[in-house]
């Protein structure tokens, strides 16, 4: 019922009656509104693709982030409001390089993405770091570290859930079923950039171009697909 | 009767006229929603066993962790937000890590238990470790100290009793009932963790794998049976 | 009437228009659920008897403490929200223990007391030591110092009041009926237990055990009753 | 009208469009619910009398402090809220003791009472001394110093006024009509104190015995009376 | 309109959509309420008289502070809440002692005030010197510099006007224009003071006395009437 | 719509769904009220002209201050609070004395025009040198330096704009129309003086006089007229 | 629906049931109402061309400034509240000097346009440097480092794109239509001055004069046009 909900909301960090966080439950709606993006882990490495909404033909569609280098051994892939995104990359890459001055060694992906979520968990207390409502953001964060290719996702309650694949976004629902008949452990890196950006295909309204989806892979390094690298996944469709 | 109630929740930590505090009474709701998590304690040492939720063929079981180690001799089960729980934990390997480092000897396993409950009843405080609202969640701690095994029961709000056995979660009602008619202070850690698993296999809606439950036991260090561990005791059941 | 009153409380610690502090008398309406507890000064020392509600059988009972020593000449009964209880209890242990580290003696007990009020009367402040919230507990502080044996009663109103025999909690009414009846200042400390126990054997619900009583005495120094020791006052009855 | 007005009281420290504050009146209601206390000022010096409400039998009459040492050239008398009054008296106390340890002498009873008033008046500011509320609590301070013996009335308000003799508390109404009648400056100490203990005696509803009344002078110094002198006074009537 | 009106009062220092800012109006309206005093300044100095409501003959006339001294060149007479008015003037003290401190010379009369007006004009900001609400009273300020005599009146906006002659309080709508045709640039002393008194009088429900009324001046040094001298003045009017 | 507006003003610095702020507007209003000041800049220099509600007879008019020094080189006029004007003037100072002594040369108009403005945008935000409200004035800044003499306006809501001419205040929308028809770039300072007092006339209800106008230039430093040199303008017009 | 609508703007950053930031969303309606700008990349520099209301003839032209050096390779226009978007362009002013400082090498275009939106973001949280609203001014900013010339556009959600062309402000819808039928990635210059100049005109509603458009370029270094020069470019069209 929608009116008592609207009572819950104003106190930020607050259980309803039913225990619930409505403040987190309509930051997820807020990424029911974002653009799809889905990842792959395979034994060779994790694969990003994102779909781009560039609303105008004067936007430079490479200034439309949607996946981001955290770290040399890892990357993400988001959907939501962008300005949170960069906002817990940023720190996550204050994070990963304090851990590399400080332990000589890179971070560990779950470390990594642990610091995120502890982050996104802490909203509406005030202090410095923490935003006043939860970041309307959720992330699949790629990366490659001694336990070999992993993928995790993030939700703005702050939990995170490690995968073998995964969509996020408006799209989610279905690019999560085609996920599951099409994904097994045994794909190729190539593989896993066909299904992902075949999947993508579907869920996306116009035809799919080098401008308007972005690829990524942590293979075990981050690297950004150039346009003409995408267009040879998009040829192999 | 539902709207007054409603006038109270928003001032996160308030007495109610009956002497309620509903924001803790909530959080307790949103652990009835939690998968089930049970101990024993047994004079050879203490078994955690949990439901693992797998929504998706494509998480990673190992990734779903509803038992963590606390330290060397601790380590708890949790019923509700996951986040929350980390939280907590993250809290007491601090508190007891800084024990041994001040004083050169582990933490009893009722400070360690006292210690995550003061965080827990100080939530809307607005200090920097506390929550602005109570933890959603429910611990289960087992530990063994020089007072031997025990294990510990707290709730969101902040209380805590020690058991012999209990169950926290959605089907804590059926399998406290289970635990109190197959429970007795004699039983072997074997025989705890083969009870343990076929009462979460009754309240389980599905057939029990490796892949959906856990089990650990302080016996008197803390481990997390393997998947093959795991297996043995299913084929006891 | 009710609705008036509602507007009141979210202020938690405000006026009404006929003077009156609602919250603080809604914490006292959660005593009134609470669990009961009497306590009585003879001669020889003071008695402190409480109702354990030990609601399974697989809770272990000692852990269910309704009775904590405060310093080795202190000790309280308790009757209501025990997590509030245990902070009102460490704050005193910590100013008893600072008193002796000061003045080489132990603190009196209505100084043990009056500090325990100051921290109780202080919620809403937003300072580091008090609560949000008024606490919702009621104590029986026994003690011996240099003016001999002495029994104190606090309210969550952060008021103290020196008594001959008390009880507080659920049972509260008819307990303080039979104490005026049966208590004369030449009790010996032998009677008292008796009388205490009898009285609590009439407010609850189950047969009196050493499971669900718990006695000390601060004669002149803190003793919680052993099982057997319980025993025997029961066996008295 | 009723409604309006509790729209203020949630700012604890806002006018009214009337130019009111209702806190402050909310306050003074509390105290008229407290019990009576008499104060009187002789050349020979003040006398405080107060009515004592012992409950319960079990009671011990001498921990219902309603009168106060503040230092040993002032006391005080007090109705409303007891443990707010027992606030003040140690701030009091700490005030004088600073003043005694800095300046080597005594603080005039009027700056003790301006520093009362201070704290009083200071309510709902958030610092660490004033309260979240108006102090609920009337003092009637009996001193003597360099300019002799002096009494002050002091309201929640924070303000104060000199006064030759007053009645604050529920029967004040009847009391003061009747110091009006009685009073006047040439009366021996050992007058007032009977027209102090006739007047509580009009206002009790129960007959005055020593375990219902208090009485103490400052002439020059602080004295309560002991049992045995009040009913000594008591045989005057 | 009366209840648009109290939804402005709330936010204590904030504007209505008429541009009024509705806290500091009300704190206004607590001062019409108040006793009536006047000011006239003459080339000889400046006098200032109130009118005292001493509502009891308990009280002690000379406790009913209406006129206070700032430093030996300053004087000030109020008409509102007392205990505001002597925080104002505490406040005002400390500025010049500190001022003659640290020149080594009198603090100007218009210094004094603006003083006074910056820490009245910062209510509702939180932190430590300012009140949560406006001060509730208006000041007429007598004082001599090397400037000559000024008097300055100040009202709870925290603006202040030099002025030749004001009258504030309930009374002061028909002092004003007493004060109006009776005043002229050249009066002496004396007979400002029988203009003062003459018109107090007017407004005043009963007959003046010593009791009733207080004279101060400052010319050049601030000096309180004695009951005599006041007796001198009513003689002539 | 009177009543949707109702609910933005409370908090203080908020857009309404139109994308206006309110307090802001409000502000806007209380100047509208105020009295009325009109600026000139000429090639000479600048012309600051005010009327002075002197309200009272018995006012000291030299008390009523509307146009004020804020460095030698910079002067201003305002309009609406003034006591919220004396807060940004004295900002001003301090800020034009600071940059003096770090840099030993004059601040720039415009740098003194922003300082001003900066501290006026940031109402209800806690800090310790902001309001928490905006500003209920508007200022015009006349000031000469290195880019010869210059006039600035500025509102409540931090912006400002540099002019050639400007009126504020109750009358300034008929001001406004006839500096528009009466202004040109090479006027003299004598001819804007005239021309700034014959329009101020126009507004005012009473006879204008050394007494209810002030008139200041900075040409090329602050000099505020004697009434002697007022009396000189008004006898041109 | 509006009523509903209005319960979310209060919390200033609060998620909608919808997903959606209220005071983001009505920040951006402020700048529907603001004047128009216009930008355009080439591979010479970056236009940028902005409307200036000048609402008076008495306003001096220059001091409306709409056009502002960040630092002499980046410049920005501006559309909303001019207050808000000095305290933006002063925050980037103060970044870029200090990368200067540190680094020794001018700070690329997105970084800058980076730590605007970061500034941007985090309103509503109350530390020293965010506002405790949206900031309401959108900004097109223009620059030249390593990368070349570019063109960011930034929301108040804190949000950024690059775009190669794109207007903001009352006639952005119109405008950028334009822009989209006349950009192409080989413009002179010169052409783009032009467009840009050509489509201001379309959407202000009087003739176009140097007084009321500014034009600046960073080709590679910032330069405002002077008026001889945007005279230069109106006599082209």
């Amino acid at each position: 019922m929608f009116l008592t909900r609207t009572e819950y909301d104003r106190g930020v960090n607050t259980f309803s009656p039913e225990g619930r966080l409505f403040q987190v439950e309509y930051a997820i709606e807020a990424i029911k509104l974002g653009s799809t993006a889905i990842g792959l882990r395979t034994k060779e490495g994790v694969v990003l693709a994102v779909e781009k909404r560039v609303t105008s033909p004067l936007l430079e569609p490479s200034s439309v982030e949607k996946i981001m280098e955290i770290d040399e051994h890892i990357g993400c892939a988001m959907s939501g409001l962008i300005a949170d995104a960069r906002t817990l990359v940023e720190h996550a890459r204050v994070e990963t390089q304090n851990h590399r001055f400080s332990y000589g060694e890179p971070m560990t992906v779950e470390s990594t993405t642990q610091a995120l979520c502890d982050l996104a968990l802490r909203f509406g207390e005030g202090d410095e770091e923490s935003m006043s409502r939860p970041f309307g953001v959720s992330l699949l964060i790629a990366g490659h570290d001694e336990h070999g290719p992993s993928l995790y996702y993030t939700d703005p309650s702050g939990t995170f859930w490690q995968c073998n694949a995964k969509a996020i976004g408006s799209g989610s629902e279905g690019a999560d079923s085609s996920l599951q008949e099409q994904y097994n452990k045994d794909l190729t890196l190539q593989e896993a950039e066909t299904i992902a950006l075949s999947i993508l295909k579907q869920v996306m309204e116009e035809k799919v171009t080098p401008n308007n989806v972005d690829i990524a892979k942590v293979a075990p390094t981050y690297h950004l697909y150039t346009p003409s690298e995408v267009e040879a996944v998009i040829a192999r469709l």
